[in-house]
């Protein structure tokens, strides 16, 4: 009898990161996948991930509709409380045998809990990692009521080791979004290979892309909460004013993430940048292409840190977002200051690109999941090991 | 202006924990209380833990109904996920300074998800402990989760250390209960100084107390679910046997308290038992006065471990329950088996009283813990340690 | 293709009250059957309907636990509310075509507001009748949101009529609950054929039945909350002195339902009563059989008015509860008033059994209500008739 | 004691409707306000219209966020169920003596299910009307759950009489929104007396007003479901072609909003259009001023029928989301048609204004229902008048 792995995936980011364990998990023999799809992965402001999904062979076992709106701090504890509610009702008809959750966004503790409460075991994939934001609470919580922990780097398998859990539990397998990267970086280099202005429509100017380009993705960042506006408006300004072919992705949802939108919403309407082109969302695959090509991501994604790594794409990150994170030489780090930003973008025009970097592994993450969820003991009954 | 101090008790055997500190914080000249009440702390069926509260002089800022039925273990990820959307919108107009949630129960985790996502500074009573059941789960998370650590012994001051928490945000101020235990201990020795039958009604037998008598309070193991009738049935069928005057208590609220309290009832109604009366609850000091008269507790209550300990009170601890928590020279542990059991209870009937020990504090707790919250540095933003 | 019609049964006497309906759908060669399990229907202590369908051959396509504990007037409307949301997402993925709702309980407002916002057709069984409780105004509210009318007799047709809705979709099938009546009418009379205390257990004395018996079902009545307590007692002591072999069941779940149980449970305790047997439930057939041989009915049950008009039962009826409801000959209403209440069942003891009648139908509802999901025009779209 | 009055307002377009009884309330000496505020009432982008009323001198008791998101038909009933369970929490702490409903918003049956279980007589203002969509299921069922109506005009009165509620708990009041509109009406005629985009800003051309101007409004229509966005396209195309300075405003929140608005600024960022200013919302009584100003309201709003016919103001209503409404001369109806809609609006551009109409009250109706609020007697006990 098949083993049922239930994966829970809340938010277009965390698809892409963990789309090659999905794919290895349902090409597993001696699995069999129930995709749960919930939260902003439904919605189609946040880049309707659950369409993409579908256009990639996966078929949800079930849909949970459970973001609640505010652009405050309410709405995260509130959507999280609702998706715990239902997931549970998920769960006990979907009747998993492992429940896997992707990451540290604030809703991945809804999925953590239903199974951990239900006596499910349950799998993190990506735990042991640093930021000093909320994540970090949510991601170390997470590891406290897990039962597997998928980790992405050798420091991060030390640092959940430390937390208590029994090594044994602890796999480092690599992050499954370097896996696409990979791919990706087998097959092409230095041009999108793509109109992407045709394929994915957006707004704003149309830069020629030919001689060149900027990627700029920037989040919210929920415990600088009401710093948001000011934040992304550095960030438009400074781009802005460079003049370079640019484009721009929005942001996901968070608390503040409206903020954020709205800040750029504004912005647009009245400067109307004359380089710089929007894009609400984009394929995964798609995405990487268009780093690859990049002359510099611009931001704070883990994107920067992670795919590019390996990738060995020059990465601007601005802020605290990724503190701490493991990174590769492809990372120059800023604070949200224009002229530290520029001087930054202007290094990495002016430098070579970076070589790659296997820190977060070697791009086969996905199948070393789904063998472990294959084989690791089925138990929910642990303890502290201090 | 008075810091506006928020905590949330969600069951009876919470409210005795940390009443003295709700005092404390009550009488604090720089501090206001609200008291929100919720989960099972409102019911009847668990002992209405809310009328007691009124009774000692605590009047509730809000309550919150979030006890979902299921005698499986469906109602309690559904209770945290209900207590969650509800204790959010609580906290957003009560706008409190810090929240503080206490111990483990599978719903603390909702007070503490609420807190840490609206950015509110999270204080976290009881941290630390070893237990190897779910609550383990939980109470390990919580403290991914707060800002504040208020640990109940030296061990669980070293453990909140070690699981990556910055050393001058964890204090050993010891266990409030104990608080109440010292009162209790000072006034009287070797007689309960009430008639429990009259104030407390229940039913069965009434034993005369006068030549010594047991107490029995087991609550089912979450994680051995399935497993809690049989378990409970063994010390129904041990102490029936032993024939000894005993008073019985009913378990809280848990996935499985269902499963025991039919058990006990079943066993009552078939059997009849001669020497034993039954009790739904009683008032905490009553409480801890009928321990101290008591020949011997039985059971799985951290009360053994934890007040008895400094009352001297002897104690067979069953079972996996309290296991790897710290325990004074009053505990003898024994697994689910009935010749261990009895042989176990009759060491304790051949052997002078055990003395007074001081692992889980010295009784001010309550004091040093407002007093901490009076002047800890108000944040929400932490990182791990290592 | 068949027409997926969804039922969703929220509490035991919902199902015997549908379930012959049940069996037609699934037996029709034009539809599926979608059954939803929700609310008491799945839980233990208010009798496990769940496990009689399943025993009786109905597979659940989904479970929802949404009942909130409270014993007051907070838990029918939460219910209600956790209900809408889980139901939603059931809808979501069942996708059927009609939604059935049955009767007037609180929580059936979920089903038929999920059904009606989401502009899937609603029809509604057992509307247009008269009781002047809570009932009265969910029913007529859940007649405003549904789109097709299955009534049970002709006052309710025309009622529903008059209440603004089209004739063409109100429907006098007779009630569903006399289908099953008609079978058991038609195999025995006055013995139930079985031995209740030992298929059934329950607690109490075990009075010899064979020279005939009492049957007692009492329900609280919501908007008289707070006298659930002696309108309890007044038929305890009444039935208690008469000393005549009495079958007692515990009420169903309801606010106030707590107060009616305990108040049963202690008198029990307390008085031990020599001729009355407690049952928890019966299977619906059992309990009919139980009726056809009874000497009386008393309580305030729509199964006094309804079925036993069928079977030709005397009944005692008490109160407000079914006031203004049809009845046949087989009624005599009285106060809650202990010397009415004896009055009245010494005059069913002493005259000769009414005869059948058919105001509720002729036994074929459960095929012609099938018959109808089967032709009716699907459309969610309506407007006042006047 | 002052009767306590808990109104609950979920969404900007019922505040503004029942704005001057809430003053009506607070200014009463026998009454106690208690404004709660919901859904999309606390959100931005549907025009905060807590800010609005703060501003105005209300100050909510509550505030709960229950917009649950979703561009589908699976919003409105989690966001209702999500209002019921916590709207049941704050009227358990407020303990209202009446609860206030207004009109027919998806998510008021929220309010209606709690006070009608919790058993707290509930005023329906604006039930008895007429307009075939959801609403009117919505509008009717709450009339079943409430005890009180205050309605809106004569033929409203008589309807909910013949829906079977007692004639003494009717009350024609007229309807809140015409206070409004009188006050204003008295102030000034034909211009707006104040800068829109100065004081509003928004979006868009800045068409000169001063030779006139048109208004639109227009909202999806729920169980049109799918084709809200071509009817927003018919009115673009036709409006822009015409070419006259035209004020628009976005629609509100429904299933389906999204669609609308995404219409709009695709349309707008398409075309561009070089007469019209788009808002996302206005203060009432400057819409009102707006509209009094206008050459005509083009839309669907209530907005038109109501307070328009006493303002005198010509309106062209598509479709049928106003249909069987009462209405006074100044409307002319037109299907989802380019050309019906331009010829409608060429007629009144020719025509002189219609006159006042006062189908809908004398402006009185807030004092009135204040009037009434402290008056009635209290109960929550009906039954259905035939």
């Amino acid at each position: 009898m098949k083993r049922k792995i239930c994966v829970v995936v809340t938010a277009r980011p965390s698809y892409s990161r963990i789309k090659t364990a999905l794919a290895a998990i349902q090409d597993h023999p001696q699995l069999e996948l129930q995709l749960v799809v919930a939260a902003s992965a439904l919605l189609d402001r946040y880049g309707a991930a659950i369409e993409v999904m579908q256009r990639e062979g996966f078929v949800p076992a079930a849909k949970v509709f459970n973001v609640i709106e505010g652009d405050d701090l309410v709405a995260a504890p509130k959507t999280t409380g609702l998706g715990l509610l239902e997931l549970t009702t998920v769960l006990l008809n979907l009747k998993p045998d492992i429940v896997v959750t992707v990451a540290d966004r604030f809703e991945t503790m809804a999925t953590a809990i239903a199974a951990a409460y239900m006596n499910i075991p349950l799998a993190h994939v990506q735990g042991g990692e640093v930021t000093g934001n909320i994540d970090e609470k949510v991601r170390h919580a997470v590891t406290k009521l897990a039962d597997y922990h998928f980790v992405a780097s050798e420091s991060a398998r030390e640092r959940v080791v430390r937390l208590g859990e029994e090594p044994e539990s602890v796999f480092n397998t690599g992050c499954p979004s370097i896996d696409l990267a990979r791919e990706i970086a087998d097959q092409i280099v230095n041009e999108p290979g793509f109109d992407p202005y045709e394929r994915y429509g957006g707004v704003g100017a149309r830069p020629d892309l030919s001689k060149g380009y900027l990627v700029v993705l920037q989040h919210p960042v929920t415990t600088e909460h009401g710093q948001a506006r000011e934040q992304i408006l550095i960030t438009l300004r400074t781009v802005d004013r460079m003049g370079l072919p640019t484009l721009w992705f929005w942001p996901n949802v968070d608390a503040g993430g409206d903020e954020t939108s709205s800040a750029i919403r504004g912005y647009r309407e009245k400067h109307n940048p004359a380089h710089i082109h929007f894009f609400k969302n984009m394929d995964p695959d798609d995405f990487l292409r268009l780093l690859l090509g990049a002359r510099c991501l611009i931001g704070n994604s883990s994107v920067g840190i992670r795919e590019c790594s390996f990738l060995g794409v020059p990465v601007v990150n601005l802020g605290s977002r990724q503190e701490r994170r493991d990174r590769g030489p492809n990372v120059i780090d800023v604070a949200y200051d224009e002229a530290q930003l520029e001087s930054a973008i202007r290094r990495w025009l002016e430098s070579p690109r970076p070589p790659r970097d296997t820190v977060y592994g070697g791009g086969d993450a996905g199948k070393r999941i789904a063998d472990l969820l294959a084989t690791v003991p089925l138990r929910f009954h642990k303890t502290i090991s201090f």
